[in-house]
C-alpha cells in the first residue's frame, strides 16, 4: 500500500520533531498503522535545513496555503501555533476535505467549536492530543479510556514552564525572576513569558480538558485565571511547614450548581503523587465515578514529546480515515448533539479552603480582630501560625489555613481584614485542594 | 437507534460491577457512544441477585454457552476468569461472529495468540484493557497513545495485592504473614494467594505489556518470575537506609541481544514517582524514544475500576463494529503479519545491579573474602554497610549494592560466597533498577 501523504505546516521546534520522529520510526510506525506515513509537503517561514532530517523528497515552501491546497496531501499537520493564520489554514484544509492534526491549544480552546462544526459538516477528523500535556496521551485516556465513567473532576499541572519555576523556587530556594531568566535561557519559556507565567496557556488546556470530561462546549473565556508571578518563597516555606506544596493547577470540577473552571496556584498535601511532579514535567489527575483517581504523567513540552502525540494522532487518523464518520470518536468525547450547556460557575461561587498570610503589628488584639472577622463570616480556621518578629521588626507574619468557604465570603472577609488598623498591606490568599475525592 | 446488546459471562465481583456501571452511567455512556449499551443476557453459576442492580429485563442463566449462542447478543463480555471454560467460551463467541471483551489476563497471556488468530479470521474484535492494571487505560495508552514511538522498556507495579503487602511491611513495619492474612480478609487476595504472591498474575500482565510494546507474540512461559514471599522487613529497612524502596515490578526491556521479561522484587530509588505508589494502587512506567518517560497510575483491581476498563472496551467495540476490520487497532498493537520473533533473554543473560545481604562471622577477613570473590568476578561494589553484631550475637549482617553485572556472573559469585567458611546460610539477592532511562 502507498504511504499516507502528510502536509506539515510549521518547521520550528515541534515541526522538526514531528518530521524526525516520523522518519526515524518509519518502520515501527508502519508495523502499527499497517502502512507507511510520509511527509510530502512542508511549509515554514524560516526554514533551518540543518536541523531537519528525513526531509529528502519533501517539497518545502514558505506558503502554508500551498500545502493546504495540495491535492495529493491527505492529512494536514498544523504546528504553527497561535490564532491566525492557523485558524484560516485549518478551516481551508477542512474545506478541502483533508483531515487535520494540530498541537495548537490556543486555536482549539478559542476556535474549537467553529472548527469541529466545520469538520463535522465535511466528514473529516481534527485531532489534537498534542494540545494538552505534550506527549501524555491524556485526551485519548479521558475521551476513550474513561468512556464508562461519569467524571467528577480533573486537576492538572499542565504548564511545564510554570512548574519548572515553582520547583526551582521551592527546592532550590531561588527567586522568581532568577528562575524565569533561566527558563528563558533554557528555551522553556518564551521571550514574552506572559502565556506561561500568567496562566493563559494552562487555561487554554483546561478549557479543552473540561470539554472532553463533561461534554460541554469549549469556553476558554470563562476560565478563572491566576498566574504564578505573585507566589513568594515565603509562602512556599510556610506551606511546606504545614505539610503542603504549592503547584500551579488547572482545575475543572462538576458540582451540583455548575462547572468550576479555574487556574491558580494551589496548596496540595505533600504526600499526593501530583505534589511530587517536578521540573518541566506535567501530570493530570482525573477523578471519575467507576475508576476512582487515575494519574497520567510525562513530558508536557519539547520537540520529541510533542511529536509523539502528533504522530499518535496521525496514526489514529490513518486507521480511521476510511471508516464511517458517524462511528469515529467524537471530537469532544461526546456526540456533537449530546453536548450540554452546563453553567460555568463564576469564581465567587466556587467553594475551596484557603491559605492566608498577612503582616500584622506586633501588639495584642490584632490576631483576635482577624479571627473575629473570619468567625463572623462563618469561616473556620484549621491551622494558624504566628511567627516571632524578625530582629528589629515590629510586625509579624500570621499564616492561617481555613476550612471550605465560598470565594465570595472570603473576598469580603479579606476586605475587612485589610481594613484593620493593625494589618499592613494586603492579604496573600492561595487556594487549597485536598485532591482526595 | 436500538441499544447494543451485550451478553455477560460471570456475575461475580467484576460482572456485578460491569452491570452496575453500564446501568448507572447509561445516559453518560450513550452521550459518548452515540447509542445505548445494554446487558440483555447474563450467565453466572452462583447468582447473588441482591448485589446486582440494573438487571431488569435481563435473561439470567447458569449456562454460559446459552449466552454465547444467543443470536441477539452482539458483544460477549467474559468475566469468568481462569483458562477453561473461558477459552472455549471465547472461541465459541468468535466462531459465532461476536465481538469479545475480556478482563482475563491468564486467558490472554496463555491463549492470546490462538484467540487473536481466530478473531482475525472471523473479522471480530477481542478487547482486553481490563486484563492489565485494572482501570488504568494502559493498553490503550501504549497501543495508540504512544504509536509514534519505539518503546525501550516498561516497568510496572501490576499486582495490587503484592503492592499492598509490601507497603504494609514497609511503612507499617508488619510481617508478611500478618499482612497477607489481612489482605485475604479485605478481599484483596484470594484464599489461594499463589498467583498474587508468587508473581504469576504479574507475569501474565507483563507478557501482555511486552507484546503490545515491542510487537512480539505472547510468551508467558518465558517470563522469569519471582514472588514477594522471601522479602523480609530487614531488607526493606536496609534498602530504606540506602535510599531505596522495594517494590514488586514487572519489567520488559528491549536490548541489543533480545527482550528481557522478568517479574521480581526490585530496589528503586525512593525519589522516583513509582517508588511512592502505595497500597493496592498500580502504576506503569513506560520509556519510549520520542515521549521519554510517561507514567500511568490508578486502581489495579476492584469491581468498579475493572468495570471502567471493561466498559471503555465495550464503547470502543461499539464505535468500531461497523468499520472495515483492516482499519481497526490491531489486537497486539502491531499488525498481525508484522509481529517479530525477537529472542527472549534467559534470566542468566540479563544485566542488572544488585542488593546483597549476608550473615557473616564477626571476625576479621570475612569481608575481605567476600569482596575478593566479587572483585575477581568483575563485580564492582557501589555501597557497603557492615552492622555491629546485636548483643550476644557473634554474626554480623553485611549489605552491599553492586554495579551492573550479568545475572550468570552474579549466580557464580553468590555460590562462591555461600561456600565461604565465615558466611552463614544463603545470600539474599534483590535486583535494583534506576528506572531513569
Amino acid at each position: 500500500m502507498e504511504p499516507v501523504k502528510v502536509g506539515l505546516l510549521g518547521l520550528g521546534t515541534v515541526g522538526g520533531g514531528t518530521s524526525n520522529v516520523l522518519g526515524r520510526n518509519f518502520a515501527e510506525i508502519a508495523r502499527r498503522a499497517g502502512r507507511g506515513i510520509k511527509v510530502t509537503h512542508a511549509a515554514g517561514r524560516n526554514v533551518d535545513h540543518a536541523s531537519l532530517h528525513h526531509m529528502d523528497g519533501v517539497k518545502i515552501t514558505k506558503d502554508a496555503f500551498e500545502v493546504v491546497d495540495d491535492p495529493d496531501v491527505q492529512i494536514i499537520v498544523e504546528l504553527i501555533g497561535g490564532y491566525e493564520p492557523a485558524r484560516e489554514l485549518v478551516l481551508k484544509a477542512i474545506a478541502n476535505g483533508k483531515h487535520v492534526v494540530t498541537a495548537n491549544k490556543a486555536l482549539i480552546a478559542v476556535h474549537g467549536n467553529e472548527i469541529f462544526t466545520a469538520a463535522r459538516d465535511a466528514g473529516v477528523m481534527v485531532a489534537f492530543e498534542a494540545a494538552v500535556a505534550g506527549g501524555i496521551p491524556i485526551i485519548k485516556s479521558i475521551r476513550e479510556g474513561l468512556a464508562g465513567n461519569t467524571i467528577h473532576w480533573v486537576a492538572g499541572i499542565i504548564n511545564g514552564t510554570g512548574n519548572f519555576i515553582l520547583t526551582e523556587m521551592g527546592s532550590g530556594g531561588r527567586n522568581f525572576d532568577d528562575v524565569l531568566a533561566e527558563a528563558q535561557a533554557l528555551g522553556y519559556a518564551e521571550a514574552d513569558p506572559t502565556f506561561d507565567v500568567e496562566g493563559i496557556d494552562a487555561a487554554h488546556k483546561l478549557a479543552i480538558l473540561a470539554s472532553i470530561s463533561f461534554g460541554i462546549p469549549l469556553q476558554f473565556d470563562k476560565v478563572y485565571t491566576e498566574g504564578i508571578s505573585k507566589v513568594s518563597r515565603a509562602d512556599m516555606t510556610y506551606a511546606e511547614e504545614l505539610g503542603y506544596k504549592i503547584k500551579h493547577l488547572g482545575i475543572a470540577r462538576r458540582t451540583a450548581s455548575g462547572i468550576e473552571l479555574r487556574v491558580h496556584p494551589t496548596l496540595i498535601p505533600h504526600r499526593r503523587l501530583i505534589a511530587n511532579v517536578d521540573g518541566v514535567m506535567n501530570a493530570v489527575l482525573v477523578s471519575a465515578d467507576a475508576v476512582g483517581p487515575t494519574l497520567y504523567y510525562g513530558a508536557g513540552a519539547g520537540a520529541d514529546p510533542t511529536a509523539s502525540a502528533v504522530v499518535a494522532d496521525i496514526v489514529d487518523v490513518v486507521r480511521t480515515m476510511t471508516s464511517d464518520p458517524e462511528n469515529r470518536v467524537p471530537h469532544l468525547a461526546f456526540q456533537h448533539e449530546a453536548l450540554t450547556n452546563l453553567p460555568i460557575l463564576d469564581m465567587e461561587q466556587v467553594e475551596t479552603s484557603y491559605y492566608l498570610r498577612l503582616e500584622a503589628d506586633d501588639k495584642p488584639g490584632v490576631l483576635a480582630d482577624v479571627t473575629g472577622i473570619l468567625g463572623r463570616a462563618g469561616i473556620s480556621i484549621e491551622a494558624i501560625i504566628q511567627k516571632q518578629p524578625d530582629d528589629g521588626q515590629d510586625c509579624v507574619p500570621i499564616i492561617m489555613l481555613t476550612h471550605k468557604v465560598l470565594e465570595k465570603q472570603m473576598n469580603e472577609a479579606i476586605t475587612s481584614i485589610e481594613a484593620l488598623d493593625g494589618v499592613r498591606g494586603s492579604v496573600t490568599r492561595i487556594r487549597m485542594e485536598s485532591l482526595s475525592s
